[in-house]
């Protein structure tokens, strides 16, 4: 079992650094191969995703990546920022599966900014399509407006697009996620307004009756967003285009008040799959040692579920993981009255010697 | 003063109702006249926006407009759906600067899913880009994928696209807006990842060199998704486009509780105006007399101040509704223990007596 270990900028160091010692504690035997990537691979290569991490990664079964970007990096080109190393890793490992569990821990309620009865025991799951959409779709640039409002004014475009097989297999995805779950998905799109959703929706719903004991609701993104609010708890499985996920997914894991603790994978048709946290590299904190490893801790566990099949490794670090908790260990982020503050390596050692 | 009232579906007409003996109570004078819009249009004339209507309209200083939308009318096909009505008025009036303030009052702080901390006192502006993005962008359709990953496929698309005076005029309305306010412009992009907001991005800054007394920041849609519920009073006035304030505005009005107090205007470059509740068409309490006027209310008062030129009697309206709040007067949408549950006529003409 191969594992590219991308840590990234950042706080990615050293909140990976804890999640291969999590990994080491193991009783398995991994190949862990460390490379460069984002704002640290730029510095040393000039680019932000080099030939020979891409190759890494293509090579590996898994891969565990921290985390990418810092402010002196934003005057880049947009082709050498850090952030283009995840979407190009997206897109040649083919990884359109995005998987963003947003739980509440029954310990960490009183982090959201939610009231408790509003999220305690929250446990959705956003499945966001990742290599199609807005994000790659072509033509895209700077132009001269032919018609429009402005015509001879300069713009900028895009170009949305999904096409039918896309579609069918993140419904898939969702479909099956659900069934092990309680069995509802809610597919959110734009139908009213764009032609690309709903297309995106029609599609669905032809998947939709390969899947009889799942319960399929349609939502409006505007509407999804306010239910995200309004009544988290309501959602099981949603599924949506990958713009529309980014927002959504963000939404719901800054609900549960503890982004130190929500983990991600996104995978690929052969279920190789790149883990990261669902938060980003924090260069505010960067090197003080006072970061939550723990969603890359998950992100590793959900590593070994999806990527290497090893579901009872995945267990066991999960159930650490609600053992420190339980034992009151918090990093600041997650810190409250009455519990013990902890760093990063500690939080890692805490988690190691609960396996 | 001409006014279009167009109460559309739902609790569009009850709602309206109201905001119109609120307005018959000022001493002033207005032309009132009513036309179809939406799914009842459609029913009587077999469109949502009728050339009449349209063209009254066109005609009036302003457009006070109720709700449009039925589950019953999902099945026909787009260009005949009631929400079609709104999305014609906005492009036919050229309303492309749409206001979404997001208030949350002291009465009714207890109704938001937020902790009382976190929204209290919350008084936030987004304003949304209503006439251009993905919305109206063309080529739009669905064609055979000629590359990308499925070559051969069916697939749908979109365009998204600005010009550089359809961005500058939005800059131009929320920094003035802001030098009424808190002096603050959170600009969302997507800068990251499309050319479309990258451009966004530059001609904000841009036109930012004429507002030397306000600040701008810039937030990438997802973190502002995140923010808007981590720490949403950090915000004064946001700007973004049409497909992301759609998400975001929704989003702010749910953070506060009460969306059935919520107003909206829509101006185009003449300052007129369409000015509609925040909240839709709710089929399932329609006809019930149970529907918030208040929003709806609050939507005239708008538009005597930005439409009619009348900001004492926008005044007048503002502080009676504050009153009736005060009264401890509630609809179900808004009631909790200790305060008298009322209807929509009896909100109205509390409303009214208090002017
Ligand atoms: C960094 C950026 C390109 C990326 C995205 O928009 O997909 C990020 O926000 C994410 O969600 O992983
Ligand atoms: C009905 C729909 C087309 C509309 C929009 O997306 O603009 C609505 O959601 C709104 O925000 O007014």
């Amino acid at each position: 079992m191969k594992i590219a270990v991308l840590p990234g900028d950042g706080i990615g160091t050293e909140i990976v650094a804890e999640a291969v010692k999590v990994l080491q504690a193991l009783d398995l035997k991994f190949e862990l191969e460390t490379a460069l990537v984002g704002g640290a691979a730029y510095e040393a290569h000039g680019h932000p995703l080099p030939d020979s991490t891409l190759k890494l990664a293509q090579q590996a079964d898994a891969v565990l990546f921290g985390a990418v970007g810092d402010w002196k990096y934003d005057k880049l080109d947009r082709p050498l920022r850090p952030e283009q190393a995840i979407l190009g890793l997206r897109k040649h490992l083919g990884l359109f599966a995005n998987f963003r569990p947003a739980i509440c821990y029954p310990e960490l309620v009183g982090a959201s900014t939610l009231k408790p009865e509003v999220i305690s025991g929250l446990d959705i799951l956003i499945i966001r399509e990742l290599t199609g959409d807005i994000y790659f779709g072509q033509p895209r640039g700077r132009r001269t407006a032919v018609d429009g409002h402005f015509p001879g004014a300069d713009e900028a475009f895009d170009t949305m697009r999904y096409s039918k097989p896309e579609v069918e297999r993140i419904a898939h995805v969702a479909f099956q996620a659900a069934r092990k779950r309680n069995k509802k998905v809610t597919s959110v799109d734009k139908a009213n307004v764009l032609e690309t959703f709903q297309f995106w929706k029609d599609v669905v719903t032809e998947v939709h009756a390969q899947y009889p004991d799942v319960e399929l609701e349609h939502m409006y993104v505007d509407n999804a967003a306010m239910q995200l609010v309004r009544a988290p708890k309501k959602f099981d499985v949603v599924v949506t285009g990958n713009m529309f996920g980014d927002i959504l997914s963000d939404e719901a894991s800054m609900l549960t008040g503890s982004i130190g603790m929500l983990p991600s994978a996104s995978l690929n048709a052969k279920n190789q799959g790149l883990y990261e946290p669902s938060h980003g590299s924090a260069p505010d904190i960067a090197g003080k040692g006072v970061a939550n490893p723990l969603a890359t801790i998950l992100s590793a566990a959900m590593m070994l579920r999806f990527s290497l099949n090893q579901p009872e490794a995945a267990e066991r670090i999960e159930t650490a993981v609600k053992a420190v908790l339980a034992q009151g260990l918090r990093t600041p982020d997650i810190h409250s009255d009455g519990t013990t503050k902890v760093g990063t390596a500690d939080m890692g050692a805490a988690v190691v010697k609960a396996l």
